[in-house]
Protein backbone atom coordinates (compact mmCIF):
# COMPACT_ATOMS: atom_id res chain seq x y z
CA UNK A 1 0.00 0.00 0.00
CA UNK A 2 1.47 3.10 -1.47
CA UNK A 3 1.72 6.47 0.37
CA UNK A 4 -1.59 8.31 -1.85
CA UNK A 5 -3.37 4.43 -1.30
CA UNK A 6 -3.15 5.66 2.71
CA UNK A 7 -3.63 9.09 2.19
CA UNK A 8 -7.29 8.26 -0.22
CA UNK A 9 -7.81 5.24 2.36
CA UNK A 10 -7.64 7.99 5.23
CA UNK A 11 -10.51 10.64 3.29
CA UNK A 12 -12.69 7.66 2.82
CA UNK A 13 -12.83 6.52 6.33
CA UNK A 14 -13.14 10.52 8.00
CA UNK A 15 -15.69 11.01 5.67
CA UNK A 16 -17.93 7.96 6.96
CA UNK A 17 -16.44 8.73 10.43
CA UNK A 18 -17.15 12.54 10.39
CA UNK A 19 -20.40 11.85 8.65
CA UNK A 20 -22.04 9.26 11.13
CA UNK A 21 -20.47 10.54 14.36
CA UNK A 22 -19.31 14.57 13.72
CA UNK A 23 -15.93 15.76 14.23
CA UNK A 24 -15.42 16.46 18.20
CA UNK A 25 -16.85 12.09 18.15
CA UNK A 26 -14.56 10.85 15.64
CA UNK A 27 -10.97 9.59 16.96
CA UNK A 28 -7.83 9.58 15.04
CA UNK A 29 -7.70 5.64 16.19
CA UNK A 30 -11.10 4.70 14.81
CA UNK A 31 -10.14 6.50 11.55
CA UNK A 32 -6.40 5.10 10.92
CA UNK A 33 -8.36 1.76 12.14
CA UNK A 34 -10.88 2.16 9.47
CA UNK A 35 -8.03 3.23 6.90
CA UNK A 36 -5.67 -0.03 7.77
CA UNK A 37 -3.16 2.43 8.52
CA UNK A 38 -0.81 2.74 11.39
CA UNK A 39 -1.51 5.78 13.94
CA UNK A 40 0.44 8.06 13.06
CA UNK A 41 -0.86 7.83 9.21
CA UNK A 42 -3.13 10.83 10.22
CA UNK A 43 -0.22 13.60 11.33
CA UNK A 44 2.07 11.81 8.24
CA UNK A 45 -0.36 12.88 5.43
CA UNK A 46 -2.69 16.07 7.40
CA UNK A 47 -0.45 17.33 10.19
CA UNK A 48 -3.58 17.52 12.56
CA UNK A 49 -7.31 16.19 12.87
CA UNK A 50 -8.34 19.40 12.07
CA UNK A 51 -6.53 19.28 8.56
CA UNK A 52 -8.31 15.97 7.85
CA UNK A 53 -11.89 17.53 8.52
CA UNK A 54 -10.88 20.31 6.18
CA UNK A 55 -9.62 17.87 3.15
CA UNK A 56 -12.83 15.89 3.60
CA UNK A 57 -15.06 18.74 3.94
CA UNK A 58 -13.26 20.49 0.77
CA UNK A 59 -13.31 17.28 -1.48
CA UNK A 60 -17.61 16.60 -0.55
CA UNK A 61 -18.07 20.37 -1.57
CA UNK A 62 -15.85 20.04 -4.66
CA UNK A 63 -17.92 16.94 -5.70
CA UNK A 64 -21.21 18.31 -5.36
CA UNK A 65 -20.44 21.86 -6.97
CA UNK A 66 -18.79 19.50 -9.67
CA UNK A 67 -21.67 17.82 -10.01
CA UNK A 68 -24.12 21.08 -9.72
CA UNK A 69 -21.67 23.05 -12.40
CA UNK A 70 -22.10 20.13 -15.10
CA UNK A 71 -25.95 19.78 -14.64
CA UNK A 72 -26.60 23.79 -14.62
CA UNK A 73 -24.60 23.52 -17.89
CA UNK A 74 -27.11 20.70 -19.47
CA UNK A 75 -30.78 21.19 -19.86
CA UNK A 76 -32.16 22.45 -23.34
CA UNK A 77 -35.24 24.62 -21.05
CA UNK A 78 -34.05 26.62 -18.12
CA UNK A 79 -37.05 24.26 -16.02
CA UNK A 80 -34.98 21.45 -17.57
CA UNK A 81 -31.71 22.32 -15.84
CA UNK A 82 -33.01 23.09 -12.59
CA UNK A 83 -34.61 19.91 -12.51
CA UNK A 84 -31.21 18.30 -13.69
CA UNK A 85 -29.69 20.42 -10.53
CA UNK A 86 -32.00 18.60 -8.37
CA UNK A 87 -31.70 15.04 -9.73
CA UNK A 88 -27.96 15.13 -9.77
CA UNK A 89 -27.70 16.53 -6.63
CA UNK A 90 -30.45 13.38 -5.18
CA UNK A 91 -28.21 10.90 -7.22
CA UNK A 92 -24.74 12.22 -5.70
CA UNK A 93 -26.06 11.94 -2.22
CA UNK A 94 -27.47 8.54 -2.71
CA UNK A 95 -24.03 7.03 -3.52
CA UNK A 96 -22.62 9.03 -1.35
CA UNK A 97 -24.85 9.34 1.83
CA UNK A 98 -21.23 10.33 3.88
CA UNK A 99 -21.58 13.61 1.98
CA UNK A 100 -24.70 15.16 3.28
CA UNK A 101 -24.11 14.14 6.68
CA UNK A 102 -20.62 15.87 6.99
CA UNK A 103 -22.34 19.06 5.29
CA UNK A 104 -25.34 18.81 8.42
CA UNK A 105 -22.62 18.56 10.68
CA UNK A 106 -21.18 21.70 9.40
CA UNK A 107 -23.89 23.95 9.24
CA UNK A 108 -24.99 22.26 13.09
CA UNK A 109 -21.31 23.67 14.18
CA UNK A 110 -20.58 26.78 15.07
CA UNK A 111 -17.48 27.55 13.44
CA UNK A 112 -17.99 29.27 9.80
CA UNK A 113 -16.67 26.55 6.81
CA UNK A 114 -13.30 26.50 6.33
CA UNK A 115 -12.27 29.00 2.85
CA UNK A 116 -11.95 26.35 0.63
CA UNK A 117 -15.80 25.22 1.42
CA UNK A 118 -16.47 28.48 1.05
CA UNK A 119 -14.83 28.48 -2.40
CA UNK A 120 -16.97 25.55 -3.63
CA UNK A 121 -20.16 27.30 -2.51
CA UNK A 122 -19.29 30.71 -4.01
CA UNK A 123 -18.79 27.71 -7.09
CA UNK A 124 -22.70 26.51 -6.87
CA UNK A 125 -23.65 29.62 -6.69
CA UNK A 126 -22.25 31.31 -9.46
CA UNK A 127 -23.91 27.88 -11.42
CA UNK A 128 -27.23 28.46 -10.18
CA UNK A 129 -26.94 32.26 -10.86
CA UNK A 130 -26.24 31.27 -14.82
CA UNK A 131 -29.10 29.07 -14.68
CA UNK A 132 -31.38 31.68 -12.95
CA UNK A 133 -30.15 34.33 -15.78
CA UNK A 134 -30.66 32.36 -18.68
CA UNK A 135 -34.21 31.40 -17.65
CA UNK A 136 -34.69 34.98 -16.84
CA UNK A 137 -33.17 35.94 -20.53
CA UNK A 138 -35.76 33.55 -22.04
CA UNK A 139 -38.99 34.98 -20.32
CA UNK A 140 -39.17 31.48 -17.77
CA UNK A 141 -37.29 32.60 -14.88
CA UNK A 142 -38.40 35.74 -12.30
CA UNK A 143 -35.46 37.71 -10.48
CA UNK A 144 -34.77 35.86 -7.58
CA UNK A 145 -31.55 35.96 -5.56
CA UNK A 146 -29.15 32.94 -6.43
CA UNK A 147 -27.74 32.77 -3.07
CA UNK A 148 -31.08 31.80 -1.52
CA UNK A 149 -32.15 29.37 -4.37
CA UNK A 150 -28.71 27.58 -3.56
CA UNK A 151 -29.85 27.37 -0.03
CA UNK A 152 -33.20 25.88 -0.50
CA UNK A 153 -31.38 23.64 -3.00
CA UNK A 154 -28.91 22.31 -0.46
CA UNK A 155 -31.20 22.27 2.77
CA UNK A 156 -33.77 20.40 1.27
CA UNK A 157 -31.88 18.19 -0.68
CA UNK A 158 -29.40 17.12 2.55
CA UNK A 159 -32.46 16.89 4.64
CA UNK A 160 -34.68 14.59 2.38
CA UNK A 161 -31.78 12.47 2.04
CA UNK A 162 -30.95 11.88 5.56
CA UNK A 163 -34.67 12.49 7.52
CA UNK A 164 -36.58 10.97 4.51
CA UNK A 165 -34.50 7.49 4.74
CA UNK A 166 -35.10 7.81 8.50
CA UNK A 167 -38.77 8.45 8.55
CA UNK A 168 -40.31 8.20 5.26
CA UNK A 169 -40.85 4.88 6.00
CA UNK A 170 -42.79 5.26 8.85
CA UNK A 171 -44.88 8.53 7.04
CA UNK A 172 -45.08 6.11 3.76
CA UNK A 173 -45.64 2.98 5.26
CA UNK A 174 -46.81 1.29 1.89
CA UNK A 175 -43.73 2.65 -0.26
CA UNK A 176 -40.77 1.22 -1.43
CA UNK A 177 -37.54 3.28 -0.98
CA UNK A 178 -36.76 3.59 -4.41
CA UNK A 179 -40.88 4.86 -5.06
CA UNK A 180 -39.84 7.53 -2.04
CA UNK A 181 -37.50 8.88 -3.23
CA UNK A 182 -38.58 9.56 -6.63
CA UNK A 183 -41.58 10.99 -4.80
CA UNK A 184 -39.52 13.18 -2.42
CA UNK A 185 -36.75 14.26 -5.49
CA UNK A 186 -39.60 15.70 -7.96
CA UNK A 187 -41.25 17.46 -4.92
CA UNK A 188 -37.84 19.18 -4.36
CA UNK A 189 -37.24 19.64 -8.00
CA UNK A 190 -41.19 21.08 -8.48
CA UNK A 191 -40.47 23.74 -4.79
CA UNK A 192 -37.36 25.39 -6.68
CA UNK A 193 -38.98 25.03 -9.79
CA UNK A 194 -42.21 26.91 -8.49
CA UNK A 195 -39.76 29.65 -6.45
CA UNK A 196 -38.11 30.70 -9.88
CA UNK A 197 -40.62 30.56 -12.43
CA UNK A 198 -42.19 33.61 -13.50
CA UNK A 199 -45.07 34.88 -12.36
CA UNK A 200 -48.04 34.95 -15.06
CA UNK A 201 -48.69 38.64 -15.00
CA UNK A 202 -44.86 39.52 -15.56
CA UNK A 203 -43.86 40.09 -19.06
CA UNK B 1 -33.37 24.84 44.61
CA UNK B 2 -36.46 22.08 44.64
CA UNK B 3 -36.67 18.75 42.48
CA UNK B 4 -38.84 20.62 39.38
CA UNK B 5 -36.44 23.24 39.23
CA UNK B 6 -33.79 21.19 39.26
CA UNK B 7 -35.41 18.91 36.74
CA UNK B 8 -36.56 22.08 34.45
CA UNK B 9 -32.67 23.23 34.65
CA UNK B 10 -31.47 19.83 33.37
CA UNK B 11 -33.55 20.18 30.58
CA UNK B 12 -32.83 23.68 30.06
CA UNK B 13 -28.85 22.59 29.87
CA UNK B 14 -28.99 19.30 28.31
CA UNK B 15 -30.79 21.21 25.34
CA UNK B 16 -28.15 23.78 25.40
CA UNK B 17 -25.20 21.26 25.40
CA UNK B 18 -27.15 18.16 23.25
CA UNK B 19 -27.29 21.23 20.84
CA UNK B 20 -24.15 22.90 20.57
CA UNK B 21 -22.58 19.40 20.49
CA UNK B 22 -24.59 16.21 20.03
CA UNK B 23 -25.98 13.50 21.95
CA UNK B 24 -22.70 11.52 22.28
CA UNK B 25 -20.03 14.66 23.04
CA UNK B 26 -22.05 16.27 25.48
CA UNK B 27 -21.40 14.38 29.08
CA UNK B 28 -23.77 14.31 32.05
CA UNK B 29 -20.85 15.62 34.01
CA UNK B 30 -21.16 19.19 32.36
CA UNK B 31 -25.03 19.06 32.15
CA UNK B 32 -25.27 18.55 35.87
CA UNK B 33 -22.57 20.95 36.10
CA UNK B 34 -24.46 23.81 33.91
CA UNK B 35 -27.66 23.28 35.87
CA UNK B 36 -25.93 23.60 39.31
CA UNK B 37 -26.94 20.07 39.60
CA UNK B 38 -25.14 17.26 41.65
CA UNK B 39 -23.62 14.42 39.35
CA UNK B 40 -26.84 12.22 40.32
CA UNK B 41 -29.27 14.51 39.21
CA UNK B 42 -29.73 12.70 35.61
CA UNK B 43 -30.21 9.10 37.18
CA UNK B 44 -32.57 10.68 39.49
CA UNK B 45 -34.83 12.67 37.16
CA UNK B 46 -34.35 10.60 34.23
CA UNK B 47 -33.04 7.43 34.37
CA UNK B 48 -30.74 7.60 31.73
CA UNK B 49 -28.68 9.98 28.98
CA UNK B 50 -30.84 8.66 26.47
CA UNK B 51 -33.99 9.45 28.09
CA UNK B 52 -32.76 12.65 28.96
CA UNK B 53 -32.32 13.42 25.44
CA UNK B 54 -35.91 11.90 24.72
CA UNK B 55 -37.05 14.72 27.10
CA UNK B 56 -35.18 17.35 25.43
CA UNK B 57 -36.38 16.41 22.10
CA UNK B 58 -39.71 15.82 23.36
CA UNK B 59 -40.19 19.41 24.61
CA UNK B 60 -39.14 21.10 21.76
CA UNK B 61 -40.97 19.50 19.17
CA UNK B 62 -43.53 20.32 21.23
CA UNK B 63 -43.00 23.92 21.46
CA UNK B 64 -42.62 23.77 18.05
CA UNK B 65 -45.54 21.87 17.13
CA UNK B 66 -47.58 24.53 19.31
CA UNK B 67 -46.59 27.46 17.73
CA UNK B 68 -47.17 25.92 14.11
CA UNK B 69 -50.94 25.03 15.69
CA UNK B 70 -51.22 28.51 16.80
CA UNK B 71 -50.24 30.09 13.50
CA UNK B 72 -52.16 27.72 11.20
CA UNK B 73 -55.67 29.02 13.03
CA UNK B 74 -54.93 32.35 12.72
CA UNK B 75 -54.90 34.28 9.30
CA UNK B 76 -57.60 35.40 7.33
CA UNK B 77 -56.52 33.87 4.12
CA UNK B 78 -54.62 30.83 3.27
CA UNK B 79 -51.37 32.42 1.81
CA UNK B 80 -51.42 34.66 5.19
CA UNK B 81 -51.37 31.64 7.17
CA UNK B 82 -48.82 30.37 5.66
CA UNK B 83 -46.46 33.73 6.04
CA UNK B 84 -47.59 33.43 9.43
CA UNK B 85 -46.77 29.36 10.21
CA UNK B 86 -43.44 30.68 8.50
CA UNK B 87 -42.89 33.84 10.71
CA UNK B 88 -43.84 31.86 13.74
CA UNK B 89 -40.97 29.00 13.40
CA UNK B 90 -38.36 31.73 12.24
CA UNK B 91 -39.26 33.83 15.77
CA UNK B 92 -39.29 30.35 17.34
CA UNK B 93 -36.06 29.51 16.41
CA UNK B 94 -34.16 33.03 17.36
CA UNK B 95 -35.62 32.74 20.58
CA UNK B 96 -34.85 29.27 21.04
CA UNK B 97 -31.62 28.75 18.80
CA UNK B 98 -30.54 25.51 20.42
CA UNK B 99 -34.12 23.78 19.17
CA UNK B 100 -33.30 23.62 15.53
CA UNK B 101 -29.60 22.80 16.66
CA UNK B 102 -31.05 19.41 18.07
CA UNK B 103 -33.63 18.99 15.13
CA UNK B 104 -30.11 19.06 12.82
CA UNK B 105 -29.06 16.29 15.39
CA UNK B 106 -31.53 14.22 15.14
CA UNK B 107 -31.26 14.40 11.18
CA UNK B 108 -28.27 13.62 11.19
CA UNK B 109 -28.32 10.48 13.28
CA UNK B 110 -29.07 7.31 12.12
CA UNK B 111 -31.85 6.36 14.65
CA UNK B 112 -35.36 7.03 14.01
CA UNK B 113 -36.61 9.91 15.96
CA UNK B 114 -38.87 8.73 19.45
CA UNK B 115 -42.40 8.16 19.52
CA UNK B 116 -43.30 11.50 21.52
CA UNK B 117 -41.21 13.18 18.56
CA UNK B 118 -43.07 11.46 15.76
CA UNK B 119 -46.51 12.73 17.68
CA UNK B 120 -45.62 15.87 17.41
CA UNK B 121 -44.44 15.88 13.76
CA UNK B 122 -48.26 14.14 12.79
CA UNK B 123 -49.41 17.46 14.82
CA UNK B 124 -47.50 19.73 12.66
CA UNK B 125 -48.44 17.96 9.33
CA UNK B 126 -52.21 17.93 10.49
CA UNK B 127 -51.55 21.57 11.02
CA UNK B 128 -50.28 22.25 8.05
CA UNK B 129 -53.04 19.72 6.34
CA UNK B 130 -55.62 22.29 7.42
CA UNK B 131 -53.64 25.18 5.70
CA UNK B 132 -53.74 23.02 3.05
CA UNK B 133 -57.39 21.91 2.83
CA UNK B 134 -59.07 25.48 3.62
CA UNK B 135 -56.85 26.51 0.81
CA UNK B 136 -57.85 24.08 -1.62
CA UNK B 137 -61.62 24.51 -0.38
CA UNK B 138 -60.59 29.18 -1.22
CA UNK B 139 -59.30 27.74 -4.55
CA UNK B 140 -55.89 29.48 -3.36
CA UNK B 141 -53.79 25.91 -3.26
CA UNK B 142 -53.23 23.16 -5.26
CA UNK B 143 -53.32 19.86 -4.30
CA UNK B 144 -49.96 19.02 -2.65
CA UNK B 145 -49.06 16.25 0.44
CA UNK B 146 -48.81 18.00 3.75
CA UNK B 147 -46.14 15.96 4.76
CA UNK B 148 -43.50 16.97 1.98
CA UNK B 149 -44.66 20.89 2.45
CA UNK B 150 -43.84 19.97 6.37
CA UNK B 151 -41.10 19.22 5.32
CA UNK B 152 -39.73 21.46 2.90
CA UNK B 153 -40.88 24.32 5.60
CA UNK B 154 -38.63 22.27 8.48
CA UNK B 155 -35.78 21.89 6.77
CA UNK B 156 -34.95 25.47 5.29
CA UNK B 157 -36.14 26.96 8.39
CA UNK B 158 -33.79 25.00 10.52
CA UNK B 159 -31.24 25.01 8.07
CA UNK B 160 -31.10 29.11 7.29
CA UNK B 161 -31.51 29.47 11.22
CA UNK B 162 -28.56 27.94 11.46
CA UNK B 163 -26.12 28.28 8.46
CA UNK B 164 -27.86 31.79 7.68
CA UNK B 165 -26.12 33.01 11.05
CA UNK B 166 -23.33 31.35 10.03
CA UNK B 167 -22.08 32.21 6.31
CA UNK B 168 -24.67 34.68 5.83
CA UNK B 169 -22.67 37.49 7.24
CA UNK B 170 -19.68 36.28 4.74
CA UNK B 171 -22.28 36.18 1.80
CA UNK B 172 -23.84 39.47 2.69
CA UNK B 173 -21.28 41.52 4.14
CA UNK B 174 -23.41 44.85 4.12
CA UNK B 175 -26.07 43.39 5.88
CA UNK B 176 -27.41 43.99 9.42
CA UNK B 177 -28.19 40.43 11.01
CA UNK B 178 -31.86 41.84 11.02
CA UNK B 179 -31.97 42.40 7.57
CA UNK B 180 -30.59 39.67 6.64
CA UNK B 181 -33.28 37.55 8.79
CA UNK B 182 -36.14 39.50 7.47
CA UNK B 183 -34.63 38.67 4.31
CA UNK B 184 -34.53 34.91 4.61
CA UNK B 185 -37.52 34.49 6.27
CA UNK B 186 -39.39 36.40 3.29
CA UNK B 187 -37.64 34.53 0.75
CA UNK B 188 -38.68 30.74 2.84
CA UNK B 189 -42.34 32.19 3.52
CA UNK B 190 -42.37 33.05 -0.27
CA UNK B 191 -40.82 29.60 -1.44
CA UNK B 192 -43.52 27.69 0.39
CA UNK B 193 -46.54 29.80 -0.73
CA UNK B 194 -45.16 29.33 -4.30
CA UNK B 195 -44.92 25.65 -3.62
CA UNK B 196 -48.71 25.63 -2.39
CA UNK B 197 -50.32 28.15 -4.58
CA UNK B 198 -53.09 27.13 -7.22
CA UNK B 199 -51.87 27.07 -10.78
CA UNK B 200 -53.01 30.03 -12.74
CA UNK B 201 -54.86 27.52 -15.38
CA UNK B 202 -56.85 25.41 -12.86
CA UNK B 203 -60.15 25.95 -12.23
Amino acid sequence: MNQSGTRTRLLTAASKLFGSKGFRAASVREITASAQANLGAVTYHFGTKANLYAAVLDQSFDRLATHIEEAAGAGRTSPESVRGIVATVFGFFREAPDVPRMILHQVSSRTPPPESVLRHLYRIVAAVQRVVSAGRTRGEFRNIEPVLVTFSLISQSVWFALAGAQIGPVLYPGLSSSALAGKIESHVADVIGRALAADEDTP
